[in-house]
């Protein structure tokens, strides 16, 4: 069964985000470092835009803490585009040793979980986490060009353009206390415009085994965000914490918090920045100011492609817990 | 500058591979684990016959060593496909916790630097690292569907069709002694045909680091594996390294190994199976019987895709370093 690793040496030092416009204009939007005023940024192409954004986000780093590309020993980043572009293009940028991860829209938390138990092994002193994403390239890349105007289902999440990123060191003001990396989970779902519901059994699967592995019940977390279930994500996933003792908590998703009801976005947001810029501009302030002690962020994927999907296979998920927990 | 980190408490435990009907006929063919009799291997695609190959190796290494998934605490994998398909469906099958990587033809050494890094912190006690690729899948996703009968450019690789994985532990016959993680290097090539050009800056880069940081020589080690830079690479590697000290070693290149002369597959092999396999079925027999006491193995792995390649952009690549030592 799946180990919950307790980490007692690491920290978030620093945080940093870069949103598109569309993300600006939502309830988060005073929130995040940097509001893009067009969704191609200067650049020729959707791609190149976002991997602009990610290489913004992890200079924002740097430029907040004071770091040099020397004092980060890793930076671990990931995407969703084919071949993981976008990390790939931004890491180019930077003299500092990189791995690409890929978990889909857990990129995040993965990083973050790998990161932070490279650190508590002694071996690393600082590392950076982050993931990005950009609607116009996913949905070129998992469904429809958005140039086509196909009519989007009621079930879609909207791709969240953005890059959210965290220095990870053995000091800072949000410790990282409990890592759980998840098993891959198929229920069966097929439909790529409803990864709310492909993904809910992941989220399901990784809570129960954070929460069984450390005998912990919901409540002992002040809030567990998941991400990025949307609204029909979520309401599978109350399905299957049932009436238990598991549904007992504090829950919110990243999905449902970067957008209003008015932006008629459907069932929420997605995209790797979705759990990243929310974490990064909305939870770690609330950590670091003490307005929320001890958050749970578990970062949900949708572990398919264009080619899977064509090739009539279901759709499986992944999901990666992380602890955080307010210093002092 | 990018560290190197000097493990003590690593070990290789087993290792298994599974190849294609074309590398099993190459110089290699007889240690391989299996060779399949077609490249479909009774599947509906060649993307479910690669995670199959992925699959079965993986599963080998759980046979060989008789543990269960339950005594396996990480699979960390990755392939060059779209969304690591190969990696997330082959994990899907095992429930273990499972990271995805990417690092195209370095996913090898990528995957087993981080996983030994995770077993030297303490945490892990033991982890699968592996990867695999497929000549049809590749080509079409990188180049041209073979169906098309594309003529071949002298300096092109082929993909190799295989899945090699090792696992990692505390105690086994070699030890993981020294990893350097590379950083993103990019000269400018574009020729989406001439990946060894591409990736030898990538090798000479963290060669160079891997020495400088240790203070060591060439020489050190008994062989220096590149992977898989094939031919022209190598000559490109050659001409970097120069008439200096570095050249003095004696270095192979997974790529030039898996064929013969006569199959007439012009560059060499690549792929992340080809150092994944030569690795696993060759140069870790050699280090268990104690032909090879010393071994550095440099995977390098070229980060473009398509879309980078209509965008004309160039190609970056990477390097990984992991050095091997028999014990006793």
């Amino acid at each position: 069964m799946n180990k919950t690793f307790l980490l007692n040496n690491v920290y978030v030092e620093e945080s940093a985000s870069v949103v598109g416009p569309l993300e600006g204009a939502g309830p988060l939007g005073d929130l995040f470092d940097v509001v893009i005023p067009d969704i191609i940024y200067g650049e020729s192409s959707f791609e190149k835009a976002e991997r602009k954004m990610l290489l913004e986000s992890l200079s924002l780093c740097l430029k907040k803490t004071n770091y040099k590309p020397e004092d980060i020993d890793l930076v671990l980043a990931g995407d969703l585009l084919n071949q993981l572009i976008s990390a790939n293009f931004a890491a180019r940028e930077l003299p500092i040793a990189f791995a690409g991860i890929f978990g889909a829209c857990s990129a995040f938390a993965l990083s973050v979980a790998l990161g932070s138990l490279l650190i508590e092994g002694g071996h690393f002193e600082r590392v950076i986490a982050g993931a990005c994403s950009h609607h116009e390239t996913a949905e070129r890349t998992f469904r429809f060009p958005t140039e086509l105007g196909v009519q989007r289902a009621p079930t879609a999440h909207w791709t969240m353009s953005g890059a959210g990123t965290v220095v990870l060191g053995k000091q800072g003001p949000v410790a990282v206390k409990e890592v759980t990396i998840g098993r891959v989970v198929d229920y069966g779902i097929k439909d790529a415009s409803n990864l709310g519901a492909a993904m809910a059994p992941a989220a399901f699967d990784t809570l129960n085994l954070h929460l069984t592995n450390l005998g912990k019940r919901p409540e002992d977390y002040d809030l567990i965000a998941t991400g990025d279930l949307g609204s029909i994500g979520q309401i599978c996933l109350k399905h299957l914490l049932g009436d238990a003792s598991l549904s007992s908590g504090n829950f919110t998703d990243c999905g449902l918090l970067v957008y209003s009801t008015a932006q008629d976005i459907h069932a929420g947001a997605s995209g790797c920045a979705a759990s990243a810029c929310v974490f990064a501009s909305y939870l770690y302030p609330l950590l670091t100011k003490g307005l929320l002690k001890k958050v749970l962020l578990i970062a949900t994927g949708a572990l398919f492609g264009q080619t899977t999907a064509q090739q009539k296979d279901s759709i499986p998920a992944v999901a990666h817990a992380v602890a955080f927990e307010k210093v002092g």
